[in-house]
């Protein structure tokens, strides 16, 4: 499946300003980043002038431990800038039978995978250990019982924008019962990881998102493997497009901003052109692996 | 019926100390205190040495809105304060069929019952809004949607010593899926008033709880009076001494020390000695009536 | 001194809705309302056609325990609601030297007092004991001790609207740095309490506020009586008329809608018209009493 | 300097439990581990007959990242687990003068480093931006900045076992006021990154701690490397023999325990054989760097 994606970031620079941002898609064997343009710009002013600004330059790196790929841009006080992404993407998901897909038993859990049971910044697994035994401990481990950690999620929490902000956590989500996507995750994880199943936050392109914009999802480590949820439904998991992962949002951000600026715009967007129809919404398709792993 | 009731509790005065007890029945047409016997004494030292002690003078007051007795007793520092109370107590409580108890609108509510709808210390019945209209707003009004309440609550939350301190609220007990009596009745309460349903907490003599102590317990306003509850189904409603009430725990304390003591021991309970056979754990008798109301 | 006061606020009720106000002045021997002018009125659709509008029937009371002053108000679905308020007042409030203000030993402070030192939903006293020790344990008691703390909170809390919400706390406040004047007061309540000094929220007109708006500022029990703070320095004490008061905001609120209205405007206003010259922010005049303490 | 080091942990297992333990202490250019004995074993019912127990097997691997040293084993129920470790480390830190260590601006600052800027499940910087600045933000940048922000700990936080529990985090010990090392240190890291100086929790045997147990401080990014630092002062940094590190105690435990088993002791020792007089208390000895840090 080939994927077109992109976003055009706008930021007002009212003080000198280092950015870091995670919006390029990761490069694995199975999600390969076919051509890709990245242009950052600055205007003096707010950025109404017009006009095609000069280049400003930045480092790039990908992390060692996560593959996120990451832009470091510095701003000077007074200025727009205009970070402007494109990119196309083959993207060849893993598809599984869910019902083969087990629990791996915390001593067989391979070393770099223990860290994902940690309860991070907004994932508070350690306050939740009660609360998911009696919810799902009667429940056949494996993808299904994650599947079912999703349906709960989904039947009690209600998907909307305002209802969070940047510091809500997994519990305040489940007391408050609303949320937007990064929400639903953040408890997702949490409950995972109180069940003894490593789960971790993703950032991604979602084509079929409605309205477009970045979309967040989690990965659950099971029968050997990352195995990709989307508490919301709201986009078809085969044809996510990975940027970043982390324990939670606060280890995956799309922009960090170090200084004074403001956004004053963000377009997000992501297409497939080949391979797939994807209608709105979420679709069945079996147990899809995340893109970071092997072949 | 009548029921005898008592407790001795004992304090280790390290410093000057002043505390205020509410651990005598409130007296109203339906709860009569027949005798009663308040001994407070203090020893030198621990109290170790036995002896008959000094008696300790007090003051006494009942409150004008919850009708809650006090005592406030100053003890000397490096003195043993033995409180030692006794008292027997006709009850005749209302009782009725619940089928026709109904919710009062927030326009017919007595001026007097509006303080109960506002969220309290350990009551956050405004963080708890969506939540209790998703789990509770589709069930009848009345009585009812009050036991489906006390149902959820001890469906859902383990009694557990130790679960809780003093500083637990309603969402910390929601989310750690454990407490003890208190953290039952303050959870209940925070979902009543989130549907619009006053509610009160109201700690008691309970004979029949195993094993003896004071419990605690909640009344909410439907169909023009107050009616109690128990989350716990402990004891039963019946049978039920009212001590003190307030819109939670902070407001209706058994014991506030202020000053330097330790308790040193509490002895506590309750038994019907005329006119019922309280077998242990909860009856269904029907709807109760706080023994606050009038005949 | 006589001020003048009012306020005018309007609401879109989209479905039938239960308005519960507290706009206007407590009645009390040094503060006598010389005359009064309240009109409700609802004129269909949004309120945009102008006109009259048609009287809204209300009921009024007046609370026993805290002689707050409300109105119980049914609004219907699909009008615009309309509440304008107009009072002269005549304030003779107590000022003293604070130096003669001491506090009042736990052992004797009146009954009626004690449940002004437990925690409430918005100042949990309960929580800052140590922290509430270590900063004003050395200060000498009094007047001047409760001074301290408006300086404490004054110096380490921003003024900052937007800061806050309705269900923000003094912890939370004192971790966030920066609220508004209900927070202020919450804070500096919280830490009264945890000293075992009394202390209540008091909303007001506040003469002199920039912008005229309402204000909340906070009472503390002392030598017997209750005196006025505003750890927001943002208006004399001496010219404030007081509206309500309650444990925190919870008990104080201006407005409870229970159904579904829209605040679609709210002016307030208040003018000294006799006998002072309020300039802007605080006036240093003395300890003032509440107007509710008896002449 | 030599220091010999070791402890001896027991467990009761009831049911079938696995540990992961990270005690042995990390192996760095500047802390070699000399010679070294770990005996895990096992007896059946609770230990208490005494005997020598069985070998038990155990995974072992050093994490990437992190250089920390984990242990595996599985232990079966109705056994008595006991873990004896013995180490003598050469241990040589570099000391350096505290006046020439300067904050990195995040413009510079070396990829790997940013994750230590997140916040994270016990230390929510981002809660406290607006607090660390007014505190801080007035302090010359550098190692300097970093002590007043130890010292602000150690003058407000009361050193008070049993004040903390395995949940509590930073806001939290702010606001209680109270805490045990990982609660210093946990502040004082939240403290850091809402500095923007990258801060990490690290896990120690400290010689001349009393009563000897295992350990918890901080290391600061500053000048390109990492530095020690411990809010409690209660033992030389230069002594200091670095067991584990993470973001903060959720990624540095010393004991997972996964099952149900039941600690039943613990001994801790650390003292210096070779090359220093370690007193009791801490010892300014100039800034000290991380034996994680490369000669």
């Amino acid at each position: 499946m080939k994927i077109r994606l992109g976003c055009q970031l706008g930021y007002r620079i009212n003080g000198s300003t280092t950015l870091v941002l995670n919006i390029q898609p990761a490069e694995t064997p199975r999600q390969r980043v076919l051509h890709e343009v990245l242009r950052i710009t600055a205007t003096d002013g707010d950025g109404s002038g017009g006009g095609e600004g000069q280049a400003v330059p930045y480092e790039s790196w990908t992390a060692a431990v996560t593959g996120n790929r990451y832009l470091r841009v510095r701003a000077a006080a007074g200025t727009a800038l205009l970070v402007h992404h494109e990119a196309e993407v083959l993207l060849e998901p893993q598809v599984a039978d869910p019902a083969g897909i087990n629990e791996v038993p915390y001593a067989e859990l391979p070393p770099e995978v223990l860290p994902h049971l940690w309860p991070s910044r907004f994932c508070e697994s350690d306050k939740l250990q009660r609360l998911a035994w009696r919810e799902f401990g009667a429940i056949a481990p494996g993808h299904g019982r994650v599947t079912a950690i999703c349906n709960w999620v989904n039947d009690r929490i209600a998907y909307l924008r305002g209802a969070s902000n940047p510091t809500t956590t997994a519990t305040e989500t489940l007391l408050a019962g609303a949320g937007v996507c990064r929400d639903f995750a953040h408890l997702s994880v949490a409950f995972c990881r109180a069940l003894g199943i490593p789960a971790r936050f993703v950032s991604a392109h979602a084509p079929g998102l409605v309205p477009p914009d970045f979309h967040a999802v989690f990965a659950a480590f099971l029968g050997g493997r990352w195995w990709l949820f989307d508490a919301t439904r709201q986009a078809p998991l085969d044809a996510l497009v990975r940027i970043g992962e982390g324990r939670d949002a606060a280890e995956a951000a799309f922009a960090e901003i170090n200084g004074d600026a403001v956004p004053t715009g963000m377009e997000v967007h992501a297409e497939v052109t080949e391979g797939l129809d994807v209608a709105h919404g979420a679709r069945t398709v079996g147990a899809v692996a995340d893109v970071a792993e092997a072949p």
